[in-house]
């Protein structure tokens, strides 16, 4: 059984190469930009500047039948499920940031670790346990 | 532009009816069971009991093309990405939670919102910013 996903726009990064990708969220890592398309834009209201977002993305070009992979930490083989490997799957991408700037159908967070061009699927503002700074000015609750 | 998902297995949780659902996660609600096809079972291998886990699931029934909704926390009208509603243009479900067992294919946890038969669409070990408890056996890096 099968579903669609749309891509609602994408992710500027520095990173052109995968072997530049960093393995990692980095809070205090390169600016980088969500562009939403524009037909999604007006989606975006109601985010506010130093909020947290979780950012649901898509990794293109990847294995996606490999149930067992070597892990980049340990080197040994491991479940797909117990790894963070692009190669899943689903290869859907996931990261906490927080919002640095909004601008018309853009904001601007730091630190993701995925190829530049990288293709949108959601932004959802981030709840307690996916939080990084519980002072920061979420919505608990839809 | 479009890609496909593939589900790789269920979610058993006690609401039948949407009206059932909770608003949110609930570390201290009911057990829910994630349960992956056999194709996948395998994926599962190297997750341990007590680790934290990001779970990805996919909403179905809901419409996908509302950019303004009525926030269910205050009753007015806001930006689909700055609210947690289901309906959304890709509508994927993300929740952390702690395993509290896991046997052959399935994975019990506690306190998920979603429908009883959700689609399951991805497990990924819970990482820094998205942990709810520092202290657990955790994964840090792929």
């Amino acid at each position: 059984m099968q579903a669609n996903l749309n891509f609602i726009g994408k992710i500027e990064t520095p990173f052109h190469t995968i072997d530049e990708c960093p393995r990692n969220i980095n809070p205090d890592g390169p600016e980088c930009k969500l562009i939403m398309d524009e037909v999604y834009a007006s989606g975006l209201s109601g985010l506010v500047e130093g909020q947290e977002i979780l950012v649901l993305y898509w990794f293109q070009d990847v294995n996606r039948d490999s149930m067992i992979q070597n892990s980049r930490r340990t080197g040994k083989p491991a479940g797909v499920f117990s790894i963070r490997t692009p190669n899943r799957p689903n290869p859907i991408g996931a990261a906490v940031v927080k919002i640095e700037k909004i601008s018309g159908n853009t904001i601007t967070v730091k630190g993701l670790d995925c190829l530049n061009a990288t293709q949108l699927l959601d932004i959802k503002p981030a709840i307690l346990s996916e939080r990084i700074d519980p002072n920061s000015p979420n919505q608990f609750f839809k």
